[in-house]
């Protein structure tokens, strides 16, 4: 019952949703966490071992930075997973309080530009393909920036950016409706993504993180689009009820979440060959930081393998002969098939735990970072 | 104190706007609706003698349909206005119900793309410059109809439609985020209006209908972004307080409208030469019809004369230095002056009554209709 | 597997679902639509007979206007179902045009309140207990009522018609967060109707339609809430993506079905003698009417009996011990649950269809009434 | 032409304006900012002496604690402001992580009662007259909370709070939409908030924070109704484009705050013995923070100023007469004509600086404080 596709899924786990995070408000702390990039690793690694299916670790520079990469590269492997995505942050230095590509000072644009090249000599040690950007660029206030001088900025310093992109990799461009800019942001929608990747060539691409839109924006859609325009470069997953939640993807919405893998499958992205990168990107402000990646790989499994149910021609013929109840109960049928059996049986046949989370419980494992990951500071944003 | 640039303010005026409207639940007609496009017209052109602004009358078709479009073309020119862009309309026959230029059946697009033809045709005739396409399809339900596909058909159409727009015309194509349909529209941002269209050729351009995106998005960025790329081809306006409510330009936040005319003017969309065109799209639900075109005149006019205030040297000057609540305060004392008295009197310069809403009152022109329009049928959204 | 809780659901249909309906853009028609509501009742009491659990039909005052009511609820009594709560229309005359219970003139309020007057002489010759208000008025624009005096005239005139209500009898208060007003709606909210009925009396109760809310909005919160106050009087079910898009209930998002029927049988109002009523309320715009009404039964049927799954007990003790992950995990399961074939055996047992909507197919007849429903007007909003 | 109840306007400043505040993603700290209670309250005396329109100070406890209030209030007053409402904190204590006075663990409500009444301890010596309570309580997932528990407990603990809150004191418990939580807030809107004050006296109010609602929501509204059920205590002005931006109040919409302050005007909350409190709360992430309070109480008084504006005799006959265009220019007009050389003139003639914000600037203040403010930690919102 599983579709053989189900194979080719593979889910990038971000090396800080091992740290702390929270809100303005708070962030709270917990025992086990993670004191440095080897320990975010350790953590992935186990996520892997238990589900099979997250065998990438993404990077964040600075949080993540280490002398040798290459030395961080093998040690992953040691542990059965690969570097991936290196994320750039020019949102934390005091310099970018007005922005950093965007920025209407040279030297401060300089600076976020030259940060991105420093990503991309890390790239060439972790043998990762993508660059992934977001901006925190944006304004508060009417007025504050000039938006039009602010778009300008932004295509040169990416053009800069993008001739330094090996030929063998990719520059990946996050859009995000607000935060943490709250009147103007300068890459608000796939529309400005888009549009500065097209400018740029065939290795630029677009990041769609599910919680990066408007209230009511049908997501699939974008997801359809961009692959039809050859654009969609990754997914940033994670689950939103108001604003960007960063919760356990397919826990707002899990209906949502199998239209998105159904577009995802409709579009080839889960072919052979297809270079779509899924990863998540989440904040488990209050849950259990583990079982909280294993439960979002499982969330993406069991909505990928729902979707692939979803008997494509006899959906085509419903829609052609306007049978509107008729197609989306064959939508349906497929969402509402339980598919949990069958992939505890999946899990089997590859040696795998059938129950993740309960394997994960069972394990041990947290009593011992819990035990042993004591003195130094926990990993969170800042860090 | 009013700035010259008002001087090329051209607002164009929806011949639909003087016939009733509503919601789905209740239209309420009103004495002196026209009964037909002649009678659209003398209404119009009593607006734009009063306003100055109003020089050009859109036209809906088949609402507006007439037998002999010179003639009505020399009728508008007789009354001191002339016949601007054409829209058309595929969503009212029976056969659109699941589509129109992105049906799956062929017969169905092949009979929307002639009706563009037969437009293109009027516009020859009026002379206009634009085809404005809005289109209503989408789809209701998750899974009735398949996303990808309905955007290829709709780019084949596009494009058979787009060979047959006149050297010296333009394809427009007005996005909306919802409404009528309620799970998936197919052109639903100005990300697909712009993937479309410049997909076509230079002569392809978006419309952005303020009323058309998803709450709290930042319409001026969309403005910015649109000019910046050349493909902002002309405004909808209206206003919104939770969905496309039609409401009248301006009523339900005068400072976005000032925002998006400073945008209008940082752009270049108000120098001479500019091909973008401004043009109403208001339901008059409950207000009176022709004072309620002639309020949209004003406030635009008004917030175009308080967006031109904005010092411009010292906003640059102010952004550079990081000043926010400096670069801010620029913004709102230009839209904090009061610049009706001044443009009473640029009115008064111009022969035109200071107060065109007081003035339409004095005219007797609405007790004429109401006493000459009965019989016949009040035009509506349907004829 | 399925709870016995499940025998004690009743779900009202409402008359007008089986007729036309549609946006202010367009109402397509549909073969076979009823022309009067004799024929609404028959298709009412076709979904009953296949599904077992829709024994009552909402009636709309003057939609459904008779001259006998006894009679007619006879005839409905014969086609096994019972006439249940009357709907009151004050906005589709031209005299509610600026309000109806809220006007300024008193003249409009006493014709508002002499409409719901007469619906209760309805309801006494129907048998009904429930006389739902839900009520357009509103504003457009600021400035064009005075909310405090609306809210006054509001109170007033609710208070009339309580005192009319029988001993067994209810007013049942409806909220709706827009449209048709588009600036201002006199009941927008929860609050507001909870603050209203809690002036006049127990057996007036707060109708919460689930398409009715802002973006975002925790409906399910809100029937808790509702439900601790005593004021649930009742539902209208459908769902939305967008605005009041009132399509079929769960289509949208059935998580959130299931949430809000786990708070209805958290908060006991599936217990035996609960008075709160589930409805329907829904537009079937482009969908066949009656599966479309078969389609909501056995959406809200299914979500309640995965509702009925979730482990309480196990829950609880997830919540007091601070584990998110596990309480959220013992909610999931039971949505996870596929209870269909369950209920197709629950349904065989009761001597109804394992399968209603394919029952409704072979039954013929949709054929049927499309033959003999020729001649005469199709039922629609207007009639 | 400044309406003498501008006179009785009186707008309370928050003492952690004062502080550095910021997103998840960075606090930007800034020179000259306060490290205690005693210069947050230097710096809104400040605001007071030039603007003459802030005369008392809230404070935030545990951020603001000192051990004698009483000293603490004498320094106020020789600054030549007094203490304010006193806003409570349960939302930074780590034994708050899953609710405080929602908590299932009674001795975690208990300690967040406690902390109110010690809070209320804090009143009595500082001569407040508001104990402000806003709750970060709710959940994240579905099902790691029961909502009907959390609002049984919460009852609970507010009549707990409420039995120790003095005869001429009051408790006003302010609403949000979301964060914090991000699927469950306990008091979400003004309904519960409310239904929650309601149960508990006279005494207990809500508190209306302009930030805190879902998309769309019209404010004016909720103002208007809160007055009328007399339970509106106070306000926490501010503005926002998507969330809880916490942008200076009017930045974003200044014709909404015109039309907030009209209701409130209209329901008599500025009225001589009007009980209901203004209050700015406020986060100035990247603007200069004592102007950007300036700015802020001359932003209230502006729009109050054109509120009073409003022809109300005028207002109400175009409203009686169904005069929807007429009302609303009676509004816009009001809300057009620029106050600010009369309130310049107003300032001037009570010895205040016609320009405040000039005023400051050439003051020299902030270089004081920058020169004299080094050392220690500066004030945020952890401290």
């Amino acid at each position: 019952m599983i579709d053989p596709l189900v194979d080719n899924l593979r889910i990038e786990l971000p090396s800080w949703a091992f740290g702390n995070s929270g809100t303005r408000f708070k962030v709270f702390g917990t025992p086990g966490v993670p004191r440095n990039v080897h320990e975010k690793i350790a953590d992935a690694a186990t996520v892997h071992r238990l589900t099979g299916l997250a065998p990438t670790v993404a990077l964040h520079i600075p949080w993540d930075a280490v002398d040798d990469y290459s030395a961080l590269a093998r040690y992953a492997e040691e542990l059965g997973v690969r570097l991936g995505t290196i994320n750039s942050n020019t949102f934390q230095d005091d310099v970018y309080k007005f922005g950093s590509l965007t920025h209407t000072d040279k030297a401060v644009r300089q600076q976020a530009i030259d940060h991105h090249l420093a990503c991309i000599e890390v790239m060439h040690q972790t043998g990762s393909r993508d660059l992934k950007i977001w901006l925190a660029d944006g304004t508060n206030y009417p007025g504050q920036g000039d938006i039009r001088g602010r778009q300008e900025r932004l295509a040169e310093s990416l053009s800069t950016i993008y001739q330094h992109i090996g030929a063998h990799q990719r520059m990946v461009l996050e859009y995000k409706f607000f935060e943490p800019a709250m009147y103007m942001t300068d890459v608000p929608d796939w529309g400005t993504a888009y549009a500065q990747v097209n400018a740029l060539g065939d290795r630029a691409k677009v990041c769609l993180d599910t919680g990066h839109h408007a209230p009511g924006t049908n997501i699939e859609f974008i997801v359809a689009q961009l692959l039809r325009l050859g654009k969609l470069g990754s997914f940033d997953f994670n689950s939103r009820f108001y604003a960007d939640d960063d919760l356990i993807v397919g826990a707002a919405d899990p209906f949502q979440l199998f239209r998105i893998m159904f577009e995802v499958i409709r579009g080839g992205a889960l072919d052979a060959g297809s270079d779509v990168a899924l990863m998540l990107d989440q904040c488990h402000n209050v849950e259990a930081k583990i079982p909280g990646q294993i439960r979002s790989v499982l969330n993406v499994v069991e909505m990928t393998a729902r979707a692939l149910l979803v008997d494509r021609a006899a959906l085509t013929a419903a829609q052609e002969s306007g049978d509107v109840l008729g197609a989306n109960q064959i939508m349906m049928d497929a969402f509402y098939t339980d598919v949990r059996p069958a992939l505890a049986q999946w899990r089997t046949d590859r040696g795998l735990p059938a129950d993740p989370i309960g394997a994960f419980a069972a394990s041990g494992y947290q009593d011992t970072i819990n035990a042993e990951r004591t003195g130094g500071t926990q990993s969170s944003w800042g860090a």
